[in-house]
């Protein structure tokens, strides 16, 4: 009765846990929430002074105002582009769901890392992509394994991934740039993490090293402001803006105005850096915080390295295991944790677990991560 | 390159015609906006009120007073429902974004009224539906109709619709009912425009008449507060609840929270229907002036109904001629109208347009007629 994609609608596993994680008394380690403390909130003098004409129908495109806010920040970042390029969405979710409606068919193949973004894989996913792996090291994947692959479209988060915190260095994102070039593969770079940076700027967006493939850059305000706001943006190669635009406008015709005034404000008046600046030292300490537990309590019982950003540690466990009975049995010790196979492309045999850092208080990620060792074997 | 469904992205004829209206100096008779002194805003007590918790991650479903609000008023329109029914959507639009995805594969046979609601076609098109037409008169589908038919979905909107402002009967409402209980299609029932009633309350919904069929029905927040606030709601049966709430998950994670704060605030207080209550008489007048504009100049070289409710007249061209021509020569002379051939499901020979009363103020409404009588051979 249904379409036939219904069937591709992954299991609610990921549902289950955030549900369980959002019970009062576990320590959730298992989202990628900001703190609450970290999230922005408009003052009452924005609110007040909002647009007259917000309430009316608007441009599918976005708000211009903030169109040209976004523009210039992507140039600054070495992403050559005009605010006629930027579209804005009901954040990184639905730049996903838009670009995957123009570029994946059943049956397209679509190179991702991994393990990369779950979300990002089952909506691919929805929409009938397979799933082409590659040959990678701790920054993602090798350019030269690009001349092997037949994909359509490359969807990478080359800037502290999800689940795994790392990041490509410049010398990577330039190779695989050239390598995109030749190969001709569209690029969509997934980039929310960008401004949670804890050692200086991260390196430039890869999309602003190509030179003809074409692309799709993703940015989003919930990591930095506030997701309740939902927003987020993409600039796309001039190609492909306007079929991007079409379909935005035939998914919900706009996104909300509300939002977009709010953050444009908040881009014009500077206070979208002042509040990154005050978000950062606290999510270091809390990065810091996870590490010196996880070397206390599970010391030699998995590795990892240190997130220089974003929002999670990723382990690999050192003795194989059942991941998810190991996050069932942490959910009734009152902890929830993200076993990493949901982020694999395909099954894959590592015991991984994904640790979010952002939303617990100090004492949470002392406490949380205590419980998570006296579960490993 | 592109998936195959870019194919049929559908012209920009409509964004043209659209953004052309937007044009200083230009009397819109095109879209379907509400009057800008119509619009809802919301009180700076609202704004300076809202739930400290909204700027974090939300509820796919959406916020559960809001869902309990909706819930509260369709069981008073018949529709037997609760809370866990209900899904808060970013406008209708998404609704029927999430509706194709549950339903319509490519050559998936969808019944729909001849014309309809032309965004639902773009929408429907895009997934790769193919248009069952069926016998109707004045009121919509015939239901002896339906037994000769193989459709998947029927997409209806039965009250004051959108383009013709027709509205069945509760005796054809009835006999449809139990006619897709017969034949076991899933029912989608569009309802933008039932608050917009002019001459008392609009016939209850179909699905409150269903037995055994399934079904969604469609809500929204647009026409009656304001379409800045981009929210609408799905309330669907049971079997169908959860898989729309995973495709809204997919799609963009959940809707807006600051928007779902203040309408959920404006159910509760009343000022829904304050605002409805004070807006309808402005728009009564404005229904009449254009009719008797029409009667003055159109006279007998149209013919059309009073519309009793919604935004819009249907004229039926007692010539024929290319209504394209006549929509671009209208431009030229600073007057937009929708050419009717947009609203159909597979192309027909009439000469139709549909006229928006509710954005025009009463003077724009004389001056715009006149144009239009102006240019009718």
């Amino acid at each position: 009765m249904f379409a036939a994609r219904i069937n591709r609608l992954t299991s609610s596993l990921v549902r289950d846990i955030l549900a369980a994680a959002s019970k009062p008394g576990v320590i959730s380690f298992a989202g990628g929430l900001p703190a609450s403390e970290a999230l922005f909130r408009p003052s009452q003098e924005v609110l007040n002074q909002l647009p007259d004409d917000i309430w009316q129908y608007g441009q599918t495109e976005g708000e211009p105002v903030l169109r040209e806010q976004v523009a210039i920040r992507a140039r600054q970042l070495g992403i050559a582009c005009t605010a006629e390029q930027v579209l804005i969405v009901n954040g990184s979710q639905q730049g996903i769901d838009l670009v995957s409606k123009l570029m994946v068919d059943e049956g397209s193949r679509v190179l991702t890392e991994s393990p990369t973004y779950l979300a990002a894989l089952q909506v691919f996913r929805l929409f009938g992509a397979e799933f082409v792996g590659a040959p990678q090291d701790e920054e993602g994947i090798l350019p030269e394994a690009l001349a092997q692959l037949d994909a359509r479209l490359a969807y990478l988060v080359p800037t502290f991934q999800n689940p795994t915190g790392h990041c490509y260095s410049t010398a990577r994102r330039k190779a695989l740039a050239r390598a995109f070039d030749l190969h001709s593969m569209v690029v969509f770079e997934d980039d929310p993490y960008r401004d949670l940076s804890f050692d200086g700027p991260a390196p430039a967006p890869i999309v602003g090293h190509l030179e003809k493939a074409l692309w799709v850059y993703q940015g989003s305000f919930s990591k930095t402001l506030a997701p309740g706001l939902r927003l987020g943006y993409l600039i796309a190669h001039p190609e492909l803006i306007q079929a991007l635009t079409r379909l935005k406008q035939a998914a919900d015709l706009h996104s909300n105005r509300l939002s977009q005034a709010i953050v444009a404000q908040v881009l014009i008046d500077g206070s979208l850096d002042q509040h990154v600046a005050s978000v950062l030292p606290r999510y270091r300490q809390k990065r810091d915080a996870m590490h010196a537990s996880l070397q206390r309590h599970v010391g030699s019982k998995a590795r990892w390295d240190v997130p220089v950003g974003g929002l999670f540690f990723w382990l690999e466990l050192t003795e194989a295991q059942d991941t998810m009975l190991l996050m069932e049995k942490a959910l009734a010790a009152g902890l929830a944790i993200m076993p990493g196979a949901a982020f694999d492309p395909v099954p894959k045999t590592a015991a991984t677990l994904r640790l979010n850092f952002s939303h617990s208080s100090l004492a949470q990620i002392e406490q949380g991560v205590r419980v998570l060792a006296s579960l490993l074997t």
